[in-house]
């Protein structure tokens, strides 16, 4: 048989999957020379045998664990079972990836009638001895018998009510051991079994039920969550026991090396004197700030001080560790790197390059692109309790607190008056921009991610909930009612559009700060990157803010946003509900100086930068009245004996907003299918950007126009507009560079990319779209209905509109990539939807060789990073 | 330079594409030695020469023209241009492809005012001669010096008023040349020039204006439609003219050698004695039958009847001739195989191999496979005045006349009655099924091709107009408007559904009818092809149909229009609307034995040949009221005040068809999903499947059961799916064969085909859906919108969801074919959508490999015959 027990100091870190992640570090800490308790690990592959077989504990793995006990009684002058000397172990799990609290441990192994006595006789301390074994009996009690909890501590708490005390510590070892008595009888009751007083038949009981908390419901559901794979089995670590209870010159305690909320290089941490690990961790007592231990025992303090540093220099990191001081003598239990927050983490990262522990490429690995985005918007403040009244879908991160206000008119007005307001509304359309632009957040109970709320928040950067379907919103009577609950116009309430919150009250929140360690994290990060970053945004503000946070240039400005402002919206429907071809040209002139001067304020703001123009994309009804809505108005102005005049006016628009309904907007009338039918559209938008950019340079600035065709899924669609879009430049003299390209949004464009190319100075892969036509489900109608539950199911790994779908968007973007650089080897590729700002996403469009990636301003930062680390992870395999 | 001209002799059948294909023919005919005038051909290259040099004629080109002349005098003893024996010549347009009439032609070339009085003393004929100078200034005014044709015609009139005459042939020679005065002059007075005198002057005219109809409007929409390509230029042919205008031993005339409308062996068509050949095309005399010519010359007609058989056993085809007779002599002008009505091809083909005159190959490739689906329904009669009053989309072939009727109720009742009704509504729903049973066809004004409507009727093979936008219905009058046309409940109207022509009036139709040769040629191609032809049914009566019809196993069973039945509806509805489980599960043991008598039905019909299922595809709210009119419901009754009780049942039905509402069903919660997320649906499905199959083979039939599950884009879904079909089978204890196999109808199945072949027994390409997703449009919003003029501007070249588009469409099918055989050589795979009854599509299927098609039981004898085809294509190549 394969060797399934290591003792500690055979093993090291690289050994990570067969020990765990607490058994290599037992295993690299001893060899290291730190005080560390002796023990053996058994393997992750034993684990799996254990299962696989049906849950059998094999005779030559137990074999290899009596005799890894034999060597650690030697080491260890003590003997399992032995009443003069008695060993005591603790039984731990340890699985390669950090599962806190997810498995099974059990402490004093090896305790029974017998050895309790030994243990008494040699420590003196009879109350230490029968508070130890009626710690073991209780957790063995729980985890290997099932016997729950409560009915252990309501036997305690009795005891104490009997003798009159208010803490366990002022128990006797009378009262234990009388507590003792009943933990046996009741367990005797629940399980009709003795427990176990031969310590060989505890530690194979203990062994097998760490082995099955593998599969414990809690464990399953943080890997499902932290995506880590079912396969891996843990390990299980058996180490003498050191105790921290046995009087005043005793004690435990958890610390890092840095402080891991701000990341100042500082120990940071808490202790306990007189007590076990668990009594930290259970909060009956509460523990003491780990700088009074300098006061109590300054020798202690000193030492875990220099080991602490040891470890981290070893490791390399910030550590987390635990100790125990038993009689005076430090024992490190354990050490693994510490989490952190946002701020820690970066700070921490720089602050090693400086002092030279790490270099600039590991301190870009340490931080997690996903926590910088965390930093830019306010937020929550984490110690604070909130009372949770609906969850929606989180539309746009940030938090913001304000009155609940219904109407977007009565949102500006109080915002005016300089009131904080929440815009919670159905669902919102072009109309209620003004109360967007005035409210802290929107909440809609309509609509998903990709709802006009939700792409508009975060376009503005602002905190958004959509889709939060238990609200029902009355907009006549001005309330909202939550399950029971009813809310009324000015309320209070707060939301989280980072993880969908809606938060009944006022809620303090956190305000973004850009440390100087961020911007040099990110400076460096720009170093190694070979992805541009580039940022979506729509206006001039938007722009700016992407520049301040390092964006490239903009890889998509949507022109319908522009389209959908308040005082334009009427001209906007003039030119579409023309008769006449003048009539529309009539509302596209209108239109023509305004969209000149956004472009003007992008392009101001871009000095220098290239700037990517999408040309009109959705379906001209996003700007009619909602339909069913006009079907309401009519039926009743006929019912009630309306205005005739108004009637048919009326009449005469839901005509029009019926012959542009679409069964499947998605699929219908948009993108370049709308330039190709009315070409003056796209014709005034391309004579606005032209004569924007001839204005800008005139100032003497540098306009670098990319103008991007949508939708294209035809060589010939892109081949005609490109031909009208030269014809205006030559028409109105533009003489300066520019491109066109287009998004390669369909799959029909990524299998013909060859052909597209011919006709395309640049591909951007429109990955929502992609992701929608290549699965076949739109967005909101399957995060409506049965996404989530394909999640839960495992039906689908991820949900595929937060991270590319590699296996099959990402194929097509691969083939999009390959077939249009074989045409044109110039041709520049990036990414524009959503995914250019998610993590996962970003790394697979370095290793597809993109030439950037586009996102939301707000997480520009994040992309610069995951850029660099796709950089570095690629040059390190 | 090149050799641009070609006399007669020198060419043969296979220059076709230099020489067009009157001139092969030409050349063909002489060399076979037939009485055929001489003669020479300027190419193909020299017209595109011509075309691309800015329409200049060589100096070259000339050279050789002038040089085939003098070889053409000497050949004929003529002189072009002499006034004792002047040569005149035919000027005529061929293309490779045939363009009847489309493009321009000049006869009499070479007479002027010298060489008309040669013609005249020669002749004897002064009247003959005048006739046909005036014939030669008309055609060369008109075509090349572009005075309109009607101004000839007025002076023509005038004439014969001033004479008192009613026909031409009553003119004499002196009235001819006044006329001929009058040509002159108002060519003089509308062009500003002389009409030119110099035959070689005109002969240069008159080639350079053949070369520019090339792009003349008719001939450029005439190319559009027939797909052929802009490219190939036309060739001209300068032909020796013969005259059928010499007198009463002289004729003119045009026939088949088989009837082209029935396809009888026996001579057919007119001729016109004393006539020039556009006598007969322009229909100023009424030609006469050709077998009266037997009567007035026997010797002729022997002649021309054994010509003919000579030129069909040559061509080994049908053949339309022209010919003419001077002065006794036959002469044949052209010889082109004759279009044939699908009747007329079928028996020819077939009778052309019982004659030993083609191989059963050739018969094969002979016959359009379209023109078999016109012999299947029933049609118009093509030779009748049609008062089309409106024009919607095709969506399901065949003709019908009928009595108006709104109503689905009232139809019923008329067709008991047994009168005819066409079922005309704004659009059909599941409640108007027996509406569309009881009449001979539907008329929409709203919906696509895959509208409800449209699906239905083309499963019943019943004519069905859909989307004709053009009628205004107005359901509470009973009346539909057409532009200023007002129609009533009972008028009688007609549709062609095949065209989408609306038609005033009650048509006489023609029935259907399979001849012998239909059934042997059908036999023949069963012998050819290697695909499986299958059909698409959903009712035992379209599975007979099928059977009847050739096909070989039902290769989509739609399992939602037995859902749709009028009597299912309210139970599907009561399963939807289910708060509980129960509820649910009550309704759906009451669908259970309907279901298993569906099936039994089938597969019974079905005994012995397979029968795949698929299971429930459309969202569920398409069992339930439309939104819209329950919304007006709703307002109705709240401002009327109407009953609170039936104001809440409406109010909660509308809650649950919003709750189901999607943005966009064709990307919602269907296929797959549903079966995921409600799996009882599918599990009672499957269990009736299962339940029947039983039943039917404890009857001693055959079944051969095939599970589709819809709409599958991962692997996974489909796992899951198969886990729960296994689950079923060994539940019911069926202990018989079956297989369980996916659509492929979204992209992302294609992609990671190799993964969902693991999971799969058959694929089956659900080509609609395919188009849909890779396209990113949908059928129903795109052929409203913005297909049709992508079409007409060839953006597309084809309407993809009528035939396959090969580049993006097939590539995926290509890819899915590979990726799934690599993983499992013997999966079997297919294809359902209605691409599956195209014959361009079918022979894609088969080159890429598929097993199968399926189609509707009507196009079931098309792809038996198309499927051939591709073979024998396949394997000429």
């Amino acid at each position: 048989m394969k060797k399934q027990v290591f003792h500690f100091h055979e093993g090291k870190r690289e050994m990570k999957h067969l020990l765990g992640g607490k058994g290599a570090n037992l295993a690299e800490m001893t060899n290291a020379g730190l005080p560390v308790p002796p023990g053996f690990t058994i393997t992750t592959e034993a684990c799996n045998d254990f299962l696989e077989s049906g849950n059998q504990l094999k005779k030559e793995l137990l074999d290899q664990v009596w005799s890894a006990l034999e060597q650690l009684e030697q080491e260890t002058g003590k003997g399992f079972g032995d009443v003069e000397n008695p060993l005591l172990v603790s039984v731990r799990s340890g699985s390669v990836f950090s599962m806190p609290g997810m498995m099974d441990t059990i402490l004093n192994l090896g305790l029974n009638h017998e050895t309790v006595e030994g243990l008494a006789r040699l420590t003196q301390n009879p109350r230490f001895a029968y508070d130890s074994y009626r710690r073991f009996i209780q957790m063995f009690g729980d985890v290997v018998m099932g016997v729950e909890h409560y009915q252990f501590e309501r036997i305690i708490q009795r005891q104490k009510k009997r003798v009159h005390v208010t803490h366990e510590t002022e128990l006797t070892a009378n009262d234990w051991q009388e507590v003792i008595q009943q933990f046996l009888d009741l367990i005797q009751e629940e399980t009709g079994s003795d427990f176990p007083q031969s310590p060989h038949e505890q530690m194979k009981h203990a062994i097998q039920a760490v082995f099955l908390s593998w599969n414990n419901d809690r464990a399953k559901i943080y890997r499902q969550i932290h995506d880590i794979s079912d396969r891996l089995g843990t390990a299980v670590n058996i180490q003498m026991m050191v105790f921290g209870n046995m009087g005043e010159d005793s004690g435990t305690g958890v610390a890092f090396s840095r402080n891991p909320s701000t990341g100042e290089n500082e120990l940071y941490g808490e202790f306990l004197i007189n007590a076990q690990g668990e009594d930290v961790v259970a909060g009956i007592r509460t523990p003491q700030p780990i700088r009074i231990l300098e006061e109590k025992m300054p020798e202690i303090y000193r030492q875990f001080q220099q080991i602490s540093k040891q470890l981290e220099m070893h490791y390399q990191d910030m550590q987390d560790i635990e100790f125990t001081i038993e009689r005076g003598t430090l024992y490190i239990l354990q050490t693994r790197a510490g989490k952190r927050t946002a701020q820690s983490a970066v700070k921490i990262a720089v602050d090693m390059v400086e002092e030279g522990i790490i270099g600039k490429e590991d301190a870009l690995l340490r931080v997690d692109p996903n926590q910088l985005s965390q930093m830019l918007h306010r937020r929550l403040n984490p110690n604070q309790e909130l009372k949770i009244i609906a969850k929606g879908l989180p539309a746009s991160p940030g938090a913001a607190s304000g009155k609940i206000i219904f109407d977007a008119d009565d949102a500006e007005k109080l915002a005016a008056d300089g009131q904080r307001v929440i815009l919670v509304r159905p669902e919102t359309t072009p109309e209620d921009i003004h109360g967007i632009i005035a409210a802290q957040g929107v909440l809609t109970s309509r609509g998903g991610m990709t709802s006009h709320a939700a792409v508009v928040a975060r376009g503005m950067g602002k905190a958004c909930i959509c889709g939060c379907e238990q609200l029902k919103i009355d907009l006549r009577k001005k309330i909202v009612e939550v399950d029971s609950f009813t809310l009324k116009e000015g309320d209070m309430i707060s939301i989280d559009g980072s993880t969908g919150q809606v938060i009944f009250g006022k809620v303090p929140l956190i305000d973004p700060e850009l440390t100087p360690e961020f911007k040099k994290i990110l400076s460096w990060a720009d170093q190694v990157r070979k992805l541009q970053v580039r940022a979506n945004a729509d206006n001039p503000e938007d722009a700016a803010k992407a520049r301040e946070l390092g964006a490239e240039g903009i890889g998509l400005c949507r022109t319908e946003h522009m389209f959908m402002e308040a005082d334009r919206v009427p001209i906007v429907q003039q030119m579409i509900l023309a008769e006449t071809e003048e009539e529309r040209q009539e509302a596209l002139w209108k239109l023509l100086p305004m969209q000149k001067n956004d472009f003007k304020g992008i392009f101001r703001e871009m000095d220098g930068l290239p700037v990517t123009i999408r040309l009109l994309d959705p379906p001209l009804h996003e700007f009619l009245p909602n339909l069913e809505d006009l079907v309401v108005e009519l039926t009743e102005l006929r019912i009630t004996g309306g205005d005739s005049v108004e009637i048919a006016q009326k009449e005469n628009l839901l005509k029009k907003v019926r012959s542009l309904h679409e069964f499947n907007p998605m699929l219908g009338h948009r993108g370049c299918r709308l330039g190709l039918i009315y070409p003056e559209i796209y014709l005034m938008q391309v004579e606005a950007i032209f004569q924007a950019a001839k204005e800008c340079m005139a100032e003497g600035r540098k306009v670098i126009p990319e103008i991007m065709i949508p939708l294209v899924g035809h060589v010939n669609e892109l081949k005609e507009l490109r031909g009208l879009i030269d014809e205006v430049a030559s028409r109105v003299d533009f003489s300066h560079e520019y491109t066109v390209g287009t998004m390669i949004e369909i799959p029909r464009a990524a299998i013909t990319a060859d052909q597209i190319a011919e006709q395309a100075d640049f591909f951007s892969f429109g990955t929502n779209d992609l992701t929608q036509t290549t699965f076949g489900f739109s967005r909101d109608d399957a995060e409506g209905k049965f996404l989530h539950q394909y999640i839960e199911n495992k039906i689908l790994e991820e949900n595929p509109f937060i991270s590319i779908d590699q296996e099959g968007v990402g194929s097509l973007i691969k083939m999009g990539v390959e077939k249009g650089k074989q045409v044109k080897s110039k041709l520049k590729t990036g990414i524009c939807g959503e995914h250019g700002g998610e993590k996962k996403s970003i790394e697979f469009c370095h290793d597809v060789g993109l030439d950037y990636v586009s996102c939301s301003p707000f997480r520009v930062p994040l992309a610069r990073l995951a850029s660099a680390q796709a950089s570095l992870k690629k040059k390190n395999n």
